[in-house]
């Protein structure tokens, strides 16, 4: 077969760093690949004041499939470097599934004392494209006594149909088959009630899939405390932001959690990225877990219908985490990269 | 001095078997104390239609202070005893500090394996009366494919400085003296630069407290990997609502988790209650731990400027709380409320 061309943005910071040992997993699974490296981050912006330009967006459409390692620097205001290039690429790419997985690999250390990675084992089906992060939203009398700012959760049928559907048909394909909706119907009653109704609709069509509610604030703590009460999670877009570092916190560390952001219908490329930031305070010092990153490259060769690499490189992952168990910590970036890569070559 | 005139309204579920222990030991407090009692929830919900009349709302107006068990029952559609009774109180009485110690006790267990009650000891300045909360937002096409519905955060520059002001009050008398704002700047834009300017101008006047921010979502995650960073937080409502929930579970669970709704100009009466909701599971079992109540009942007794009597309330919880360490889970309701009461009396 032809190969898997992929447009790789490494950003900033410990971006680049763990960018390196994702490609590097992935040509040891022996995917034929071609990689084409954007300069887009921190550096670009202060060289040239741009943060996307439109023909790079035009260009990235043209890929199969988008790694991005982190973008952000305390240099650039907060906000721009967010919105309108990390942000702006999964609303122009229809990234409306965003999917994290929350999983505690054996010999992984949880700050939980008492959790066992048989209870921590879910997926979130993060709505990617709408809520809170549209932008909506506006300033008046701005830094006067009577200033007011407002800020807009936008939520359409449509786009929140298309991302429960997609829950559903997870849900359906996991051993345990119950979805949970997270969200706060109690006090954002319009939002939640689009919501709400939308999972009972779907439900009909899914008898198998048995459905529950959690409200954002029970289900935080429920990470915590009875995370086996999860399975397949759906949610919209800043409830799963925040649930979802809830779920690194538990699951390991953000040093883990993988992320792919998912055009379902395959319009445009999907988007892979490790669930941390760039992370200044360590960058360029290898101190950095890659696995994060790794772990996103499996779920990029798994939407790519490369199922058995995608299979070999997280299980891969998991015996390196099992063997790190003794070791822990000592390694550099390069050389968990190294031993991932050369697990999965072998 | 004359009474404390207290209107109490034990609500639904546990709400009325954790309330009376609350008075119990009030009472064994040495408080003179004259309480009234509304019978507001679902009971009063089904069987007049009423969830709360103006004129009830107006006399509750007259009271030093309000203690409120619980409201909500699955009876009840969703939102309708949150919004129109509990959330239009903190509205109406103009409970703008929603004031949430997390605080491991010692003796008590938490869920994280190493956390030390040094570690875990903050206090959530969370607003209460804008944000998402202000119920604004609406629906269009309800119920077609063309449904949008959309959900508004409110914020002004009064209600965020005022609030601001409470929190860095509140950091100056601490130890550590240090504020953290947690927002999510980089994306609520609108709102979280209002927050964010707010507290830079804000800091200016205090020198000696120390500022930090943190995003809603890392913020989460360091509940659990990294509690100690924390002091006093200020946050809007919503990230309020989630945080103090993580809070709970990390010190050691809903149980114990109290609350002040404040009205720190007091042109209106506090209301005082557990985070914890009705919990309709455990209802008439005994099973309801009332510490949390017990708790807050501290805080009304501080509010109204009974220090000692808050002191000594707090300091038999604490007592009871290490004491409880061998026997756990074992008492009853009102075995605990009878055992703190004796050691305030004592
Ligand atoms: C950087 C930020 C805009 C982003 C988000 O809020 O989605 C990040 O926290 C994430 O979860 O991918
Ligand atoms: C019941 C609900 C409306 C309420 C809130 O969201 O504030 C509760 O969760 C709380 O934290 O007191």
């Amino acid at each position: 077969s032809s190969n898997i061309r992929l447009a790789v943005i490494p950003g900033d910071g410990i971006g680049t760093e763990v960018v390196a040992e994702g490609l590097k997993v992935l040509n040891a699974a022996g995917v034929k690949v071609e990689t084409t490296e954007y300069d887009l981050g921190a550096k670009r912006y202060h060289a040239t004041g741009e943060v996307l330009p439109d023909a790079v967006l035009d260009e990235l459409r043209g890929y199969d499939a988008i790694v991005l390692g982190a973008v952000g620097d305390p240099s650039v205001p907060p906000g721009i470097l967010e919105r309108d290039l990390l942000l702006r690429l999964r609303f122009e790419l229809d990234h409306y599934v965003n999917l994290r997985p929350v999983k505690l690999f054996p010999g992984v250390e949880t700050p939980l004392g008492k959790a066992r990675p048989e209870d921590i084992d879910m997926v979130v089906v993060r709505e990617g494209t709408e809520g809170l992060y549209a932008g909506a939203g506006g300033t008046l009398r701005r830094g006067t006594p009577h200033e007011i700012a407002t800020q807009e959760s936008l939520n359409t049928a449509f786009g929140v149909e298309r991302v429960v559907r997609y829950a559903f048909e997870k849900a359906a394909q996991r051993p345990r088959k119950k979805l949970t909706l997270v969200h706060k119907t109690n006090v954002l009653t319009y939002a939640g009630d689009l919501w709400a109704r939308t999972v009972a609709r779907v439900s009909l069509e899914y008898p198998q899939v048995e459905t529950d509610y959690c409200h954002i604030d029970a289900a935080s703590m429920f990470f915590i405390t009875q995370p086996e009460r999860f399975d397949v999670i759906v949610t919209d877009n800043l409830f799963g932001d925040i649930i979802t570092d809830i779920g690194a916190a538990v699951a390991g560390g953000i040093g883990l959690a993988a992320s792919g952001n998912i055009n379902p219908d395959r319009t445009a490329p999907s988007m892979f990225e490790p669930v941390h930031g760039s992370a200044p305070d360590i960058a360029g010092q290898g101190k950095a877990d890659p696995t994060a990153t790794i772990l996103s490259i499996a779920m990029l060769l798994d939407h790519l219908g490369l199922t058995a690499a995608a299979e070999k490189v997280e299980q891969a992952v998991a015996e390196d985490l099992v063997e790190r168990q003794g070791a822990r910590a000592v390694r550099q970036t390069r050389e968990i990269g190294d031993d991932i890569a050369s697990r999965v070559a072998g």
